[in-house]
Parts: C-alpha cells; sequence; structure tokens
C-alpha cells in the first residue's frame, strides 16, 4: 500500500508505530527511514532572499532556469565541490560572469593539491574567478531585499544570483526526534545490514545513513544515488529474509571542468595520513590516446599504494576527454585487494583512438610496483 | 652493444652461438628471440601484384596512402578482424567503395553472434560492402599485371585496391630451423618466464612467442603490443636475475566502427563450450550517459558468469562514444578473480555526462548476480 495523502510527523520507536499527520498512527513490523538528505548552508542570514539558490530540488534547477531567463548577470557560486564546478561552468555557458567562493584553497576538496590545482586552472582558464580561502560571511541584499552581494573578510562578490553548492548532510529531524541513535557524522548508525543499531527493527538507507568506507572500515556520510540504491536493496532483500550487507564505499567521485575530466577513488594522501597508513604516492602523465591519433590529450593519474605490501588504496585522475572514466578500474582493483603490481600485469584494452599501447592506468600501477621492488 | 649492420641468419644451440649474415658468430649466454609476427595470407596467387597490400610495415600505410593518391576507387579487405575493421573504415572515409570480404559468417570472430551482428549492421550503416561466409578463391589480375577483383566461390568484387588484413601469425623461421621447440599454436613453446621450454638459456617474448590464457591456461597466440613489451620485460627482468612471471592473457581487445565502439575480455560463449565451463550469458541495454544527458547512446554489455561459483568469466560490449574502454572494469574484475555479485557491489563513478546512476557493467553484473542467487 503506497500512502500519498499523509506525511509521517513522527516515529513512536516502543509502539512500532508511525505517527501520520492528523495523528493517524501506522504499525509496522519493518520501517525504513529514507528521509534523504538536506544541502548544507552556510551560517549567514539571507540564504533565503531571492535570488538565493540551493541545488536540491527539481525546483531549484527550474527556479535558476527563470532568473538566467529574467535577465541575471553575475553569478556567486559558493562550494568547489562536484555541484558547485558543475553549476560555475553550466553558468558560465549561459553567459553569466561567475565567481566561485571557497571556504578550502581549492576547489574538489578530496583531491591532493597538486590535483587540484589543475582543477583550479581549468576554472580560470574557462574565465571564471576562483576566490579560495573565503568563507562567506554575509549575503548582502539591495533594498528590493534581492541578493546583492556575496561578502567574505577579503571583499564583497556582487551578484543577483547565488547557488549554493556546499554538500549535502544528512535529513535526521524524524530519526533524531524519536530517539534513533545517530553515528559520528550525524546520520543513521546502521550495520551493514542497514539496519539501525539501536532499533534492529528500523532500517535507513540513503543519504540519511551513516554507511563506512572499505578501506578503512571508518564512518562515513558520502551522499550519492548510487550508494543510496544499493542501500535500499539491502534493507529490502534483507527484511524480505534474504541475508545482504552493504559493502562499503571508495569515495568514488567524477566530474568535469570544461574539456577536463576529474575523478578520484579510494584515499587522497590526507585521509591516507589520517588512517594512519604508511603509503606511496606516484604522479604520471601519459595521453588520452596513441600520441599520434587525433584528439589525444594529456592524462595525469595519481595512485597511493601502501608501503609494503603494494596495495592499491587510492587514485585521482585528471585529464582531456576519456580521462575520468578509467578510475574505475583503479575503483574495481581497490575494491578487490589487488597490488599496483597485480595491476600492472593486467590485460586492459588497447586501441590508438581510445589508449596508447600502455593504458595510463597501467603506466601508473607499473611505476608504483617498480619502485615497491626497490 | 646494438649492432645494425648485420642480420641474424642462424641460431646454433649446441654452441651457444648466433650466425650472422656473412657467417661471423656471436656467442650468448642467454639469448632472446623476438623476431615478431607475420601477416596471414590467404592460399591463392597474385598476393604479390600490384595494388595488394598488407597491413604490417609502415611502408604498407605509406604505399596504400599513394595508392588512394594515384585514383584507387574501389577496396575489397580480406578480413573482419580490427584491422581489417579500421582499414575499412578509413578507406570509406577516403572515398574509396569498400567491400569487405570475410571467410566467417561475420566480422570480429572473438565476439558472440548477438554482438557481432550489431558490428556488421554499423558497417552496412556507414556504406561498406560486407560479404560473409566467402573465402577468397583468386585475386584476378588485369593485363597491366594489378589487381582487378578478387574472386570467391559466390562473386568476383572488382578491386584496384585490396587490403589484407587477416590476423599474424608468429615469425619463427629462425627459431625453427635451429631447432626451437614450437608450441601447439605454431609460436615458440615458452614457460611463464618466457624462457624456452626446450632451451632454457634461450628466451622468446612477444608475436614469435606463445602465450597462454589466463582463465583457462591454454597455449594461445595473441600477436599485440601490450603482450610484446609486458613478455620483453619479464624475460630482460629473469636474465637480469630477478624474478618475473609473464601472468597471461584474457584476449582484451578493442576497436571502432564509426562511432560505434567494440570491446571483449575473457571468454566468449564459444571459448567457454570449448573450455567446457558451466555459464550463463546476460546481456543489458543501457546508455552511456544520464539518460537526459545530451549525446547519450545505447550500450549493450554482455557477460558470461560460471554457474555456481558466479564468476565473471568474459564480456563484451558494444555502444556508442565512451563505451568500449568500460571493458577494462570486467578485465581487472576478471583478473582479480572477482564474482558478478561482488562486482554489483563495487564502487564505481557516477556522473551524468559520463554514466547513469548505476553504470552499465553494474547494471549487468547485477543482474548476472541476481540470476545466480535464483
Amino acid at each position: 500500500m503506497i500512502r500519498t495523502d499523509t506525511r509521517a510527523e513522527g516515529i513512536d520507536l516502543g509502539a512500532g508505530e508511525v505517527v501520520a499527520a492528523g495523528g493517524e498512527r501506522l504499525g509496522y513490523d519493518s520501517l525504513v527511514v529514507a528521509t534523504g538528505g538536506k544541502p548544507l548552508r552556510p551560517p549567514v542570514t539571507g540564504l533565503d532572499a531571492d535570488g538565493v539558490h540551493g541545488v536540491h530540488r527539481l525546483a531549484d534547477g527550474a527556479d535558476i532556469r527563470a532568473a538566467i531567463a529574467a535577465g541575471a548577470k553575475r553569478a556567486v557560486v559558493l562550494g568547489g565541490g562536484y555541484i558547485g564546478l558543475e553549476m560555475a561552468e553550466v553558468l558560465q555557458i549561459r553567459g553569466l560572469e561567475v565567481t566561485v567562493v571557497l571556504a578550502d584553497p581549492l576547489p574538489m576538496g578530496q583531491l591532493d593539491d597538486d590535483m587540484g590545482e589543475r582543477v583550479c586552472a581549468a576554472m580560470c582558464a574557462m574565465g571564471i574567478d576562483v576566490q579560495p580561502n573565503q568563507p562567506v560571511r554575509e549575503i548582502e541584499l539591495g533594498p528590493d531585499g534581492a541578493v546583492r552581494a556575496v561578502r567574505t573578510d577579503e571583499a564583497a562578490y556582487d551578484a543577483d544570483l547565488v547557488v549554493l553548492g556546499l554538500g549535502m548532510g544528512p535529513e535526521t529531524t524524524l530519526a533524531r526526534e524519536a530517539g534513533l541513535a545517530l553515528g559520528t557524522t550525524g546520520a543513521i548508525d546502521v550495520a551493514h545490514t542497514q539496519r539501525s543499531r539501536s532499533h534492529p527493527e528500523v532500517f535507513a538507507a540513503g543519504d540519511c545513513a551513516q554507511t563506512f568506507h572499505r578501506i578503512t572500515g571508518e564512518a562515513i556520510h558520502v551522499a550519492l544515488g548510487t550508494h543510496a540504491n544499493k542501500q535500499g536493496r539491502v534493507a529490502g532483500s534483507v527484511i524480505g529474509g534474504r541475508a545482504a550487507r552493504f559493502a562499503g564505499v571508495l569515495g568514488t567521485a567524477m566530474t568535469k571542468v570544461g574539456d577536463l575530466e576529474v575523478a578520484r577513488t579510494g584515499l587522497c594522501t590526507t585521509q591516507a595520513e589520517e588512517a594512519g597508513y604508511d603509503y606511496r604516492t606516484e604522479l604520471i602523465e601519459s595521453s588520452t590516446r596513441a600520441g599520434y591519433f587525433p584528439g589525444a590529450a594529456p592524462i595525469h593519474v595519481k595512485i597511493l599504494t601502501e608501503r609494503g605490501s603494494g596495495l592499491l588504496i587510492g587514485a585521482q585522475i585528471v585529464g582531456g576527454p576519456g580521462s575520468g572514466k578509467r578510475i574505475d578500474v583503479f575503483a574495481t582493483a581497490i575494491w578487490a585487494g589487488m597490488t599496483a603490481e597485480t595491476l600492472a600485469g593486467s590485460d586492459l584494452s588497447y586501441a590508438p583512438p581510445f589508449s596508447p599501447t600502455y593504458d595510463p592506468v597501467v603506466v601508473a600501477a607499473r611505476v608504483a610496483s617498480r619502485i615497491e621492488q626497490g
């Protein structure tokens, strides 16, 4: 039975009932909490003003299009994750002047600096103004109540359109008020079966649920549709009586800035250090296609391996068309627990329109394994 | 010491000497035979006539360009492997009328029929005339001694340019005459160290050497630069005193026909049957990008898994731009011994310009693992 005529206003964990609008109570044997995520917002006022938009709901996209159609000329994008980057690119293509204001030193915080710098350079080359190290302090409104500028400690950036691309947190209001245990990330604490740790008859899946890193085992929160979908399937399977476990996340992510493709998986150096790994990094430059083939473009591949074991623990790619999806080979290799040496010996495809004789993935793995051999 | 002033005319295995032109004898402790491959040729006369070209040496490419510049109008390509397909496409683009004559029912013999048919349809859609099931019987020459037509049992195909794309065999003349043992494939029989099985002080690497299939362990001959390079490194490492083993091949291959990308790895159904596998196949259709994203194109992914274990043993991909390199994920997963279920749970990248939420690789793996679960 699908009920679209009401909404949950509370969960009575003791009684095993959901309290719907108007006080109706719906009993359950198993409950799935799938309340999703909520956009993170900076601690400033003015976020509800005309001209300030999140990028969460379908309606946000329609609102931004309408703002452009109504003549918006200067956009400020807050945040340099993939949503921020994609919005900046699109607004630039639509003819607006675009400034990206970052709290961090570089966009794409889950890249190492030497890779993030390439992304930043590509943004600048497109004509996007990147302003790093500047947490937003104030949304300035004009006399009409609409946004006029974004102020940081360093400057005020004129804007008639502000886009919030600051990431997503878990939406846990219902769960928290009901007394479901939240994890260290603030998301609902679940086992690998997606069962809530505090109430086994309650499951949580998707952006509202905490998950764990495949490599380190640490609790993390990653708001992404791929994980959400898999977690929902795990919860459904378990409720239906079939054994299932969510297998963790590597933090694989991909985006593009113009023709520059950007992707990462596993641990970056900051994460490897925090997790206490003794690791090596290798950064290679290769070509997306055979060097003589029209359209060949540079590709940079950086990989992290555990010192001694040679196990792959992370990879980052920045390069021309055809670069980014190569991250999936690393994601698969890390998932399987492969060493750089094993990956270097593997039989990847070669055809001049798509790859040099040695795919850049293999080149990076080979360099890392050569060094491991001493 | 590099000697470019002479060539090997024989190997005296008993004395441990290479016999050079003019009778000079060069002693060795270790010898590497890297005599490469030779193009396979059909058993007909006329192959040395003007207008008939292999695609082996750099000079072949120059000769074909010269023939086009001199006014060649009608080309017949013999063979439907990736070299044949690539030559047919290029000649078509250069404005020639192109007929591809196949001994087999379909191009790309290492694809299953249902995938090969898609390749064949793409060739026809480009205006290439494909003539299957017709071994060549005769190269007809004109009164000037140049090629005039290619004759099969069914018809004669006019041609002023004939391109041989029939694959490569091992060049083993020196090895055979010296008494080095050849394997069942006709290539030099070597161990995983690239040592000749008959003479351990002699190594062979590259297109002249036999190799083995990673999955079945069976002896095969695959003429491809990626393997050749790796085998040379193994031989060099072993001679230099470091343990090294060539790890086998999956038969990964990739090409394109116009915008259609074609790739395969591991076992196709014919190979799986020959190897005695109890296997399942799954064929899925998905999209190269998020369905709503401009440029999204269909992609077909077919995978073979071992019944019971669920181990991945083969994959084939035919689809639009961005499809082919996805084969590397399967090649890596098969290399690592992953099941379809494990791959289905993995964390592959998602971004609308590059992938639907579930990458087509994961969709195929999921379907296969669902069926395995019963």
